[in-house]
C-alpha cells in the first residue's frame, strides 16, 4: 500500500458513510418534524439495515489497512489528514469493539423508543417508557464497558459527549456552580419579583412562525442553507455545512418559549453553516463537541439573545406582531421578564441562573444509574426529590418531570453536562472577547458582524481540528475556568434584582 | 445453490434496496417539501453514492446467481415468489444494461435539473431548462436503447411505465378521444356557460389546509400512516404502505387547485395504503404501473370528486370553511363550476373533458422527439403551438406552457400517457362496480365502504402481482375498451350542458 492507495480507501469510506449519515439523517428529521404517526416500524426496518451497511463500510478490513498505514506513515500526511484519520480511528475503535448485531439492535430500539417517548411525554405515561428507558441505560453501559473495560463506564459516556471530561472534573464544575448560584438564587428570590404576567399572554401561531423568521434574520442566519421546522423537542441537525435545519415548537401562551428555542438553536446552526470549507467532505467537518457546541447555542440565547441590548433591539418588532402581548410592556420589562430567576420544572423554559441545576439533577441520576447505585425504575422518584431538594419545586406529573427531555429517549446519556459546560465555556469566551470588541454595543445596534467574525476566526472555522479544551484555550489564550460564568451570573443578575 | 440459499440471497437483497429507496425517497420528498433552498449540492452528491451502492447490490454476482437459480428452479417457488422473482429480473435487465457510472450521473443530472427546473418555472426561462431538458431525453433514449436496442426506443419508454404499451395503441387509443372529445367540447362551448366567478375567490391558506384535513377524512384516509405536504407540484410517494406522503400546493385564488390536487393523490394514496398485507416486504408491493395507479387517483378526482353527489355532500362544509367563496354560491353551481368544460392552459387544472387533450400535447412532443423529428430546442415553440391548435389557447409563457410539469425534470419521458390511460381505465371500472354497487348513493351519502371495499378487493391488494392489462381485466370481466370512458364524458357533459 502506498500513500495514493490509502488515502482513497480512506476517502471513499468517508463519501459512503457520509452518504449513509446524511441520509440516515433526513430520514431522522422527518420523522420528528412530518412523518406520520404511525410510520415507525418501517423506519426502523430501513434504519436497521442502513446502520448495518455503515458498520459494515467503516469496519472493513480494507479500511482497517488502510487507516494502519496512514497512521504508521504520519510524515506523508498534513496535519489535518493525520488528525482525521487518528479521529477516525478512535470512534472506529468504539464501533468495532460493538458486536454489529447489538449494534443494529440498539438503533432499531432508538427509534422504536423515540416513538414511545413522544406519547409517554404527552401521556406522563411513566410505565409506558421506562422499559425503553432500562434497555437504553443498560445497553450504553455495556457499549460502554465494550469500549473501555478498565474505565469507569460513565467516564466513558461523558468523554464521547466531551472528549476528556470524567465524574470528577464535573463534579468538581457542578460544585462551583452550586456554591455560587444557591445563594444568588436566594438573594434574587428575597426581593420583589420582576413582571411576567404577559409572557403567558395568547401569541397566534402563525404570527410565531413570522417572528422565527425575523429573529433569524436579525441573528444573521442563512436561511438558503438553514430550515425551520417544528418538533417536541427542539433540534439542530446539519447533513453539510449547506443544508442545516433547526427545529421549534410553538405554544400560544409561551411566546418566549419558541423565541429561546430559535435563539438557542440559531446559535448550533452557525457553528455548523460556517465550519471551515477547508475540512467540509472531510471527518473533521462540523461541531468537535457538545460542550463546544452548546457554548455557542448558549452564546446565542443568553449572552446573546437575553441581553439588555437584543431585547431592546427586537422590541419594537415584538409590540408590532405581537400587540396584545406588549401593548402594556416597556422594554426594560421585557429585559426582566426573560430574565427572571426562579425555581421551575423544565430544563429548556429555564432560565439563565437556575438552568445549570436542572442540568446537575440529571447528571446525577446518570452517574448513580450508571454506577448501580439508582434502579431505572427508581427515576422518577429520584427525579421529583431532587427537584424538591434542588430547585425547591413539585413535579406535577412525569411529562414535566423525568419525561421532558428527549436525550434519553434518543440515546444520548452524558450529554447533560454538556450544557452547562457550554455555558462556562461561553462566558470565559466573551471575556476574551471583550477586550478587543465592544460587545454591548454591537448587539445593541444589531450589528453582530464582529461579534459572529470572532466565534467564526476562534471556533465554528476550525471544525473537529482540535480537541474541545485546546480549542478553548488558543481561543480564550487560558485554561478553562468556570468563575468566568459564575462572576458573569453574578454580575447579571445582582444588577437586575438590586441584590 | 438451494432454494433456502437463494431465495435468503434474494430477500436481503431487497431488504437492502428497499431500505437504501426507502431513505432516498425521504431525501427526494424532503428535498421537495421543505428542504433549504441552496441545498442541492450536497444532496446530489449523496444520492449519486447512494444510487451506486443499489446498483452495486442489484448487481452483484451472488444475486445475479441466485436469480438464475430460481428461476430455472420454478417448481419450487410460490407464484408470487416466481412473480417477484421475474419481475426483479425484468428491472434489473434494465439497469444492469446500463454502465454504472452513466446511471450514477443521471441520477445527479435529475436532482440538479429539478432545482434549475422548480427556478425556470417561476421566472418562465426557458433557456435555464432546455439544456437539462435536452440530457434527460438524451439520456433516456439511450438508456431505453442500452435495454432494448432492437425496440423503437419511446416504445420502451411507454412500456416501463405501463407495461406493454406501444405507439402505434397509444396512436389509436388518442385518435378515439380525439375524434369523441373535440366535438362534445365544441358543443359544450357553443352554449351558455356555467357560473365559476367564485372559484377564483380569496380563500386563506391556513383555512384551506384544514379543508386538506377535512377531505382526507371524507376519503376515509387513514392520516396515521399518511402525512400532506406542500411543494410546488403535487405527488405522492409512498416508502412502506404504512408510510404514504401526499403532497399539494395552496393559491390563495383558486380554492379548488388543491381541493383536487388532495383527492387525485389521496386516491393513489389508497392504492398504496391497501396494498396486500401478505405482499409487504416483497418486489410485489405497492401500485403495478402508472395507468392503473392513474386509474385510482383519477377515480377519486373525477368520478368521486366530481360527481353531484360528492360536490353535494361536501358543499356545507366549504360554506362553513369559506363563507366568503360560496356564500352566494348553490350546491348544484358549484357542481358544474368544478365540471366547467373549457380549453386551458394547465394540465393540472384542466377539467375531466379536456384532459386528455393536455395529455395528447406532451405524448405527441415525446414521442416527436424520441424520434429525432423534434429537437428540444423546439419544445417550447411546438409546445404552444399544439395548445393552439388542440385546445385553441395561447401560452402566455413558458411556466404556463412547456414548464408546468414536473415529470421531465424528474426524468419521467413516457410517463403522460398513463394519465389518460388512467381515467379510461377508471370509467370502465366504474361501469362493472356498478353492477353491483349503488354508486351514487355510496357518494352521495358519504359511505365510500363499498367503493372502496371493490378497489380493495379488485385492484389495490394484488400490488405488482399481475401485469396491469390482466389485473383491470379480472377487475372488469373484459379487456381494455376506451369506449367506457367516452361513454361517460358524453352522459355526464351532455347532462350538465344540457347538449
Amino acid at each position: 500500500m502506498n500513500y495514493q492507495e490509502a488515502i482513497k480507501i480512506f476517502r471513499t469510506m468517508h463519501d459512503k458513510l457520509h452518504a449513509i449519515h446524511h441520509a440516515l439523517g433526513v430520514v431522522h428529521y422527518d420523522a420528528a418534524t412530518v412523518a406520520p404517526k404511525a410510520s415507525a416500524e418501517g423506519r426502523g426496518k430501513t434504519m436497521g439495515i442502513m446502520t448495518e451497511m455503515s458498520y459494515n463500510i467503516q469496519t472493513a478490513p480494507e479500511v482497517k489497512e488502510a487507516v494502519e498505514w496512514l497512521l504508521s506513515n504520519k510524515d506523508q500526511l498534513t496535519p489535518a489528514e493525520y488528525r482525521e484519520v487518528t479521529e477516525f480511528n478512535k470512534s472506529n475503535e468504539f464501533i468495532s469493539s460493538i458486536p454489529m448485531q447489538e449494534y443494529v439492535d440498539y438503533t432499531i430500539l432508538i427509534n422504536e423508543a423515540e416513538d414511545v417517548w413522544h406519547r409517554a411525554k404527552n401521556e406522563s405515561d411513566a410505565d409506558a417508557f421506562l422499559p425503553y428507558l432500562e434497555k437504553i441505560f443498560e445497553t450504553n453501559k455495556k457499549f460502554a464497558l465494550y469500549y473501555k473495560p478498565d474505565q469507569k463506564p460513565y467516564d466513558t459516556m461523558l468523554s464521547m459527549y466531551e472528549k476528556g471530561l470524567t465524574m470528577e472534573q464535573a463534579d468538581k464544575f457542578f460544585a462551583v456552580l452550586r456554591s455560587k448560584i444557591v445563594p444568588l438564587l436566594e438573594k434574587c428570590m428575597s426581593v420583589p419579583q420582576v413582571r411576567c404576567d404577559f409572557l403567558s399572554r395568547t401569541a397566534a401561531i402563525p404570527t410565531q412562525r413570522i417572528f422565527s423568521d425575523y429573529l433569524m434574520e436579525v441573528l444573521t442566519i442563512n436561511r438558503d442553507n438553514c430550515g425551520i421546522g417544528e418538533t417536541e423537542h427542539p433540534f439542530t441537525t446539519n447533513f453539510n455545512k449547506k443544508d442545516v435545519r433547526i427545529t421549534t415548537h410553538y405554544h400560544e401562551d409561551a411566546l418566549v418559549s419558541s423565541m429561546y428555542s430559535v435563539i438557542h438553536e440559531g446559535g448550533h446552526a452557525m457553528y455548523e453553516l460556517h465550519s471551515g470549507d477547508d475540512l467540509e467532505g472531510t471527518f473533521l467537518s462540523g461541531g468537535v463537541s457538545m460542550g463546544i457546541h452548546e457554548s455557542q447555542s448558549r452564546f446565542f440565547e443568553n449572552i446573546i439573545g437575553r441581553s439588555r441590548g437584543f431585547t431592546a433591539l427586537i422590541f419594537p418588532k415584538c409590540q408590532e406582531l405581537f400587540p396584545d402581548v406588549f401593548g402594556d410592556v416597556t422594554a426594560e420589562e421585557f429585559y426582566k421578564a426573560v430574565n427572571k430567576a426562579e425555581p421551575s420544572l423544565i430544563r429548556t423554559e429555564a432560565d439563565e441562573l437556575t438552568y445549570a441545576l436542572h442540568v446537575l439533577v440529571r447528571y446525577e441520576i446518570e452517574k448513580a444509574v450508571i454506577s448501580g447505585d439508582l434502579a431505572v425504575k427508581d427515576i422518577p422518584t429520584a427525579w421529583n426529590n431532587k427537584y424538591k431538594e434542588y430547585l425547591g419545586v413539585d413535579v406535577p406529573d412525569h411529562g414535566h418531570g423525568f419525561l421532558q427531555d428527549s436525550h434519553w429517549s434518543g440515546g444520548s446519556i452524558g450529554y447533560f453536562p454538556s450544557y452547562a459546560l457550554g455555558s462556562a465555556y461561553g462566558a470565559q469566551m466573551l471575556a476574551k472577547m471583550k477586550e478587543t470588541i465592544d460587545v454591548d454595543k454591537c448587539i445593541a445596534t444589531g450589528d453582530l458582524a464582529p461579534i459572529t467574525a470572532w466565534l467564526e476566526e476562534k471556533i465554528w472555522r476550525h471544525g473537529c481540528m482540535y480537541d474541545p479544551g485546546q480549542l478553548l484555550e488558543m481561543a480564550v489564550g487560558a485554561p478553562f475556568d468556570p468563575a468566568y460564568f459564575t462572576d458573569y451570573l453574578e454580575a447579571k443578575f445582582k444588577e437586575i434584582y438590586n441584590v
